[in-house]
């Protein structure tokens, strides 16, 4: 399959690529138009939804950007497309243009930086520029965004739930084929510590994880050697990366007690130990189970790897159930929970409850006479309206350092003092926010240039680093992984007046 | 970010790479070892479980096999890894044996072919020899394998709900980034018509399909030429294709007229108008009103494509309720139901409700002194326990020709007549058949070469006949989008008792 061609300039859906050529026809190709990326609301897995997503993909984005050419193979197979008469659908005319265009490089782009924690409706990526080519680019967008930001929410949650208990991602088997690549970079955005995918993890410059698997075991057992026989092997050749997996017979029967023996080998050759893995069964009893036995044969400071369908509910309900069960097997709790490690692979990977961020791309204004005319779309479902006009958008944080609401203000708006936040719908209903109430607000769309790649290593480092930040600095009620409280996103005086005029105005021109 | 080589060979798990530098050292990187690719239950969405799936992949885990090598990039990057103690965790001596091999060619492989319906624990993919080879490869057939069949699953579903209206997919703006090519491909797969994926129709030689989008009423609203603007300017240019998007403003009020206007004018110059697409609202009372107001101004013919979140059970459910209001409006339910297209995104392009399919890969059987060993895994979770030794795959056709069971043979088995079908797990649970009673057994497995790529284009149409095929001879109860019948697959004598013999040996010696 021919990659490059499908997953080059033509990565877009067909309508993109008719309206533009239905903008170049009218003449309107190279006005300016403004459109803003944003997602609707929260992704809810089912029994919990988020309180707020870890936004990521810019910089796959940018590699997308400025690499992808309106070249010949693409224009090519755009001229051989015919309709049902046989007659082309893009005329030599709208190619040549494309041709002579040649990329995206006329676009212009800001975005909220990788990492960063970020809420429903607030412009996560700006693009502005020629109305077709920011037209042809909104696949492109969506599918680089909200993908990843879906991950790296996920992953976010779970590394909160792990509670400084190291995560691994290990999806790749069960991921969306090629998205498995997307999804270990977002993990590890989200604050994974390492993820099994080699590939993955040598493009970034990370260190890829991962020890054996039941097939070795089985392999020595088929031939005889049984379980002890593959643990020995492994510590020959791993002496000092020796991670076993205990569970291809039974766990605390068989794979704790060989792990054990090999270990006590191990250490008398002058190695240390590194842990075990259990992937079946009940982890939390067996992790208190295991734990004693570990610490029984002497050795306390091995990490135990838990890992088989975990999610933020599992690891969650985990640590609980150990905080119950270990005093009942005479452990601290503290120091079982103090050892884990967790492996996370498809529900990680696929974001399971909820496989999609339903992030839009919508045009917000167009260029008119050398000004901006804000668009909007009604809808017939109210929720679909969007906020029209370009736009800033600044987090206000409270006295206490917190983040306390999101504003959408007009781009060539002067806030006043009190802040007025409204509600995104409900008429009249609004805050006063006087400076003294507030410690600062922070304006949170940069500029974005895509033909400057950052360096692939340093900017999910830098993403990392973004999210921890964000998370100290945001209400523990709304970090909360099971019904957070809601976190604000609010309308600027001038956002609220034009969203409403428009919206007013078009609803009397409906009924006259 | 270098995809070629996060995606080449080292596109796996570190795992694969750990474990087979260790069958390496202890010589036994060639001895022959067989895997089986198999899923354990079929994708259960929550409110409703799968009854088959649709197995889907193959023919690009063949173009992955036959592209990728063990080059000096992929080796140096292998070669750079260290342990924390700045150790290399790859010795040159393993290294140097992965770039003598070069690639996957000393593999074979037998496949059940792509677009068949597939059950549980059923091996749809066999991989022989080499072990190292066969367990490196381990990632990447779960990866390609595993999300296609999820999706061409989800897509079979959705075409089935459709009851003969086409199937368009759209999902690519949140599909799950580069899984999106994959998932546009797995739809054509399950019987979708048309993708709107313009990469990768063009690719796999389809036509790509789309018109426009709100954006583009947007335009002209803002620009002062509103909807009727816009789909003029639309019917100008594309005067042969004209399908309209119709709720931007207000469906009824302001979409369907103006649609209208311009089909009148379209006609009036000779073309025939090809429809309206709905994208919100309650769509099935749009579509009974749309219908009304088309046929009243003289289109009956007009397509209505509907669109916004679709699924099997929300399309089932709309022609559930056209089927009760269309008459309370004068409509014939069938007129309208027969003018229907459905565009299914996100819900179809990441098989919400169930986003991965627990497809794994285990290995059955190693070679010992010239003849196979049978290979098991017990494990801690029952369902776990893997069903050990080479086998054949026969699916049992009854009298009427309808598929009654698939029965898992050893390889080497002589089936006899009455045919014995087993319970998988439950003892003394079994059927008998005698040869009278069943129209024929058919062998699912077949010899699958990666390096004898097959035409894209005709890959997928042939994938897309079996399908068709196949469902034509499965229960309908087994086909029902919700609750389905339970498909039957069964073990052989055989392959019951050489489970059992190694389950209590194993059993015997732990207690022992």
């Amino acid at each position: 399959m021919d990659r490059k061609l499908a997953e080059g300039v033509l990565y877009t859906d067909q309508y993109q690529l008719t309206m533009a050529q239905l903008y170049y026809r009218t003449g309107m190709a190279e006005r300016q138009a403004r459109f803003e990326h944003f997602f609707r609301r929260y992704p809810d897995y089912g029994r919990h939804q988020a309180g707020y997503c870890i936004n990521a993909g810019a910089a796959w984005l940018a590699d997308w950007i400025h690499t992808v050419r309106f070249d010949d193979a693409s224009l090519d197979k755009l001229r051989s497309h015919r309709n049902h008469l046989g007659v082309p659908i893009f005329g030599d005319d709208f190619l040549d243009w494309l041709a002579d265009v040649g990329d995206f490089s006329s676009l212009r782009f800001e975005a909220i930086p990788e990492g960063r924690v970020v809420h429903p409706n607030v412009p996560l990526t700006v693009v502005e520029g020629p109305l077709a080519l920011a037209q042809l680019i909104e696949t492109s967008v969506l599918n680089h965004l909200n993908f990843q930001t879906l991950i790296a929410t996920k992953a976010s949650r779970v590394v909160e739930a792990a509670n400084g208990g190291s995560v691994l991602e290990f999806g790749m088997r069960r991921a969306p084929e090629r998205g498995a690549t997307a999804a270990s970079r977002a993990s590890l955005v989200g604050g994974a510590t390492g993820t099994s995918n080699a590939g993955l993890a040598h493009a970034l410059g990370f260190t890829p994880s991962g020890t054996h698997a039941h097939s070795m075991v089985q392999v020595f057992m088929a031939l005889g050697d049984g379980e002890l026989g593959a643990f020995r092997a492994y510590a020959d050749i791993y002496p000092d990366e020796c991670l076993l997996l205990v569970d291809t017979i039974n766990t605390l029967d068989s794979g704790v007690p060989n792990a054990i023996t090999v270990f006590s080998e191990l250490r008398a050759k002058g190695h240390q130990p590194v842990g075990i893995r259990l992937d079946s069964g009940d982890l939390a009893h067996l992790a208190v189970k295991s734990s004693q036995m570990l610490d029984e044969a002497g050795f306390p400071e091995v990490t135990i790897v838990l890992s088989s369908s975990l999610d933020e509910i599992t690891i969650w309900q985990i640590l609980n159930q150990i905080a119950v069960e270990a005093p009942q097997y005479g452990q601290d709790a503290q120091h079982v929970m103090g050892r884990l490690m967790y492996g996370c692979g498809t529900r990680m990977a696929t974001s399971e409850g909820d496989p999609s961020l339903d992030g839009v791309y919508k045009l917000v204004a167009i260029e008119d006479n050398g000004s901006w005319k804000p668009a909007i779309k009604l809808s017939d479902t109210p929720a679909k309206v969007i906020n029209p006009g370009p736009k800033r958008v600044f987090r206000i944080y409270s006295r206490r350092g917190t983040a306390t609401a999101d504003l959408l203000a007009q781009a060539d708006e002067q806030l006043t003092d009190p802040l007025v936040l409204h509600h995104p719908s409900a008429e009249g209903v609004m805050r006063r926010l006087p400076s003294e109430r507030i410690s600062g607000r922070e304006e949170l769309l940069e500029p974005f240039d895509p033909w400057t790649p950052a360096d692939e290593h340093e900017a999910v480092v830098e993403a990392r680093g973004r999210r921890s930040d964000d998370l100290a600095r945001l209400d523990v009620g709304v970090r909360r992984i099971v019904n957070p409280h809601v976190y604000h996103v609010s309308l600027s005086a001038a956002s609220w007046e034009l969203k409403h005029s428009i919206m007013n105005e078009m609803r009397r021109g409906r009924q006259g």
